[in-house]
C-alpha cells in the first residue's frame, strides 16, 4: 500500500498506534485497532460483547454546545452510535463526568436531562458513573452491548463494486459547526435546538445481515469514507448531489450564504451509519428495503481506484483528499480558527464552493 | 435512620443522587446506587456483568503524580479494583484520555507504559480507547468483568457482630498524599516510586463465598467504613493499632514527623479490599485462610452502635466522624490546602495525634 493511502498517513492513527504500542492484545478480541467502531470480544459460541468509549472534547472546550442538554444528549448518542455500527444491542452506559464548580446546579441538571432523555429515546439505560471536579469540563462515556449470531460487521470487508449507503441524509452537524466556527451565533443557537442526533441502533441490527462493512458518521461523511478506503484498499465514487443532504441543514447553510459542500466534507457528524452492500446482494437488499420504515440513502460505489472522487452533475469529478482534512487540525496546531480558514481555502482550490448541487428532492 | 447516619449526610452522595434523579433503572441491574463498587447487571442464570468507570481527577489536576507512569498504573488499577470488590473476573478495560499538547511524546509514552504494565500485572487487557486533546489532562477508564455463580457480593449485607478485615495493611496512599500536600517534595517522589497498588482480583474471587459485604479502599479506610456503616445501619469498633499499617508507609510518616493516624483516616487509598465475615462463618473462614498465600488483616467488628470508634491500647475509644472528613473538601470549596489544615486540626481536637500506635509487628 502506498504511503498516501496507508492508515499511517493520518496523524490520529499514528498517535493511537504510538500510544497502544505496549498493549497486549486480548486473545478473544476480534477486531484489529482502527477497524471497528466498537471493540468486539468473543464471549461464547456466536456471542460477542461490544464495548466502546467516547468523550466530547473540542465541542466542550470550544463552548460549541451552549446548552449542556445538547452535550448530555450527544455524549450518550456518540457512545451508542458505536454500538449501532457493529450491530450490537445496548446493555447500557457508564459515564465519567469531570465538571468545574461552575457547572453545579442548573447546568449539571440540564446535562443530566440530556443524558436521561437520550438513553430513554433509544430504550437503554445509564447504569452508573463517576462524578468529579476538574478545572475544565470533560464528559466521557462508555457503552456495552451484545452481538448475537453471525455475521460480525466491522469497518473491514468492502470490495470494489459494493454500493455505499447512509441511514439518512446528512449535514446538520456540519451546518452547526459552520455556524459556530464562522461566528453566526444566532444560527448556531437555532441549529443547536434541533441538533438531536439519534444512534441508529435498530437500523444497525437490521443491516447486519446485509452489509460488507459499516461505520458511523461521528466525524462526518468524508472522514468515515477516508478511513474505510484506507482500511479496505478501495476508493470511492460519490454521487455528490443534494439527495445526500439533510434539508434543514441546507436551509441553514443557505441562510448563512455558505456553500453546501461543507455539509458533506466537514468533520462534525450526525451519527448516521455508512455501510456497503456487496454487488451480488444488492438487488435483494433494495427489495428488502422497500418494506422498511426508513429508506437508505445511496451515496456511491466502492472503486478499485484509490482516493475519493465527488461526481456532481455538470462538473468533472472532484478529487477529495481525506488525509488533508483529517490532518488539518493537527497541522493547524489544534487552532480551530486556522482550521476553518484552511478548510474553506481547500474547497475553493478544488472548485467545490462553485458546485451548485442538483435539485433532486433533499432528504429530511 | 437519623440524619447523621443517613447516606444523604454525605455531600458527594447528594450530588450523585441529584444528578441521576431522571435516570431510569435497568430492570436487570442488581445493585442500588452507592451500594456496590461496580454496577452489576444480570445477563443469564447465575451470570452477571460487572461494569465500572473511574477517573483520576484531583491527583492529576493537583500534579500529585509526577511520573505519568504512576497515573497510568493507578488509572488501570482503580477500575480493576472495583471489579475485585464484587468478585468479578475482568474481561478488559477501555480508556478515554484527554491530554494537553504538552503531554505528547515521552509523557504519554510513560502514561501508556504504566497502563500496559498494570494490565499485564493482573493478567488483563486494554481493549481500546479514545484519545483527545483537552486544555487540562483528564484520565478516565472503564472496566468490564464477569461474575459467575452466586453469591453476589456488594457493599450491603453487614450485620452487627460481623468481623471486618482488609486484604493487606494500608496507608501508603495516605503517606503519599501527606508528603505531597504538606510539601515534602523529596519524600513524595520517593513514595511515588514505590506506590504501585494492585487490584486484589484474585483475593476478591477467593473471598466472594465467605463475605457478607465488600468494598475497595480507593478513598482510604475511614471513607469506606463510613459508607459501609451508612449503607448497612451498623457502626464499627476498630482495632486502631499498628498491625493495620503498611510498614513502609509508617517509616515514611516517621521520617516526616507526622503522626500515624492519618495513614488510616486520610482520603487517599491503596485499593485494598475491606470485607466482613458473618460471626457464624468466622471460625471456618479463619481456618480456610490459614492455607492461603496471603493473610487477611483483622480490622475490627461491626456493632449495633452507629458511628466509628477507634480503640487504641491505653486510650479511651476515639469517635471518628466519617461525614466530617468526607464532606471536608466540599466544605473547603475544593481547596486542598484548607482541607489539610482542617484535617490535622480535626485529628488534634480528637486527640488522635497523641496516639502512639502499639508495637505489634507492622504489616508489609
Amino acid at each position: 500500500m502506498s504511503e498516501s493511502v496507508a492508515l499511517e498517513a493520518i496523524a490520529e492513527v499514528r498517535a493511537i498506534d504510538a500510544f497502544r504500542k505496549g498493549f497486549r492484545a486480548h486473545p478473544d478480541q476480534v477486531n484489529a485497532p482502527h477497524s471497528s467502531d466498537a471493540e468486539i470480544v468473543a464471549i461464547g459460541p456466536e456471542r460477542w460483547l461490544a464495548l466502546t468509549t467516547d468523550a466530547l472534547s473540542s465541542e466542550i472546550s470550544l463552548g460549541m454546545y451552549q446548552d449542556p442538554y445538547t452535550a448530555g444528549w450527544v455524549l450518550v448518542m456518540a457512545n451508542l452510535s458505536d454500538l449501532a455500527a457493529v450491530g450490537a444491542r445496548p446493555l447500557g452506559l457508564l459515564n465519567t463526568l469531570s465538571l468545574p464548580p461552575s457547572w453545579e446546579g442548573n447546568v449539571s441538571a440540564r446535562l443530566s436531562a440530556g443524558m436521561a432523555d437520550a438513553a430513554a429515546a433509544v430504550g437503554t439505560y445509564i447504569l452508573g458513573g463517576d462524578l468529579n471536579e476538574a478545572p475544565a469540563p470533560v464528559l466521557s462515556g462508555s457503552a456495552v452491548g451484545w452481538i448475537e449470531g453471525a455475521p460480525l460487521v466491522t469497518r473491514v470487508g468492502v470490495q470494489a463494486g459494493d454500493s455505499l449507503y447512509a441511514t439518512r441524509a446528512v449535514g446538520l452537524g456540519n451546518a452547526y459547526a459552520t455556524a459556530f466556527l464562522m461566528g453566526h451565533t444566532t444560527v448556531a443557537r437555532d441549529i443547536e435546538s434541533v441538533y438531536r442526533p439519534v444512534a441508529r441502533l435498530a437500523e444497525g441490527l437490521q443491516l447486519r445481515p446485509w452489509v460488507s462493512a459499516m461505520m458511523d458518521g461521528s466525524d462526518g461523511l468524508m472522514t468515515s469514507l477516508d478511513q474505510l478506503a484506507r482500511l479496505n484498499g478501495v476508493g470511492w465514487e460519490i454521487e455528490f448531489s443534494s439527495h445526500l443532504l439533510n434539508a434543514q441543514a441546507r436551509r441553514f447553510m443557505a441562510g448563512m450564504n455558505h456553500p453546501d459542500w461543507a455539509l458533506l466534507c466537514g468533520e462534525h457528524g450526525d451519527y448516521e451509519l455508512f455501510f456497503t452492500v456487496p454487488e451480488n446482494r444488492q438487488p435483494a437488499f433494495e427489495a428488502a428495503c422497500a418494506n422498511w420504515d426508513w429508506q437508505p440513502v445511496r451515496v456511491g460505489v466502492a472503486s478499485t481506484t484509490p482516493g475519493i472522487r465527488l461526481h456532481a452533475d455538470g462538473y468533472a469529478p472532484f478529487s477529495f483528499d481525506g488525509s488533508f482534512v483529517r490532518n488539518l487540525l493537527t497541522n493547524c496546531q489544534g487552532d480551530w480558527r486556522a482550521f476553518v480558514v484552511a478548510f474553506w481555502q481547500y474547497g475553493q482550490a478544488q472548485g467545490l464552493d462553485k458546485v451548485i448541487l442538483d435539485t433532486r428532492e433533499a432528504g429530511s
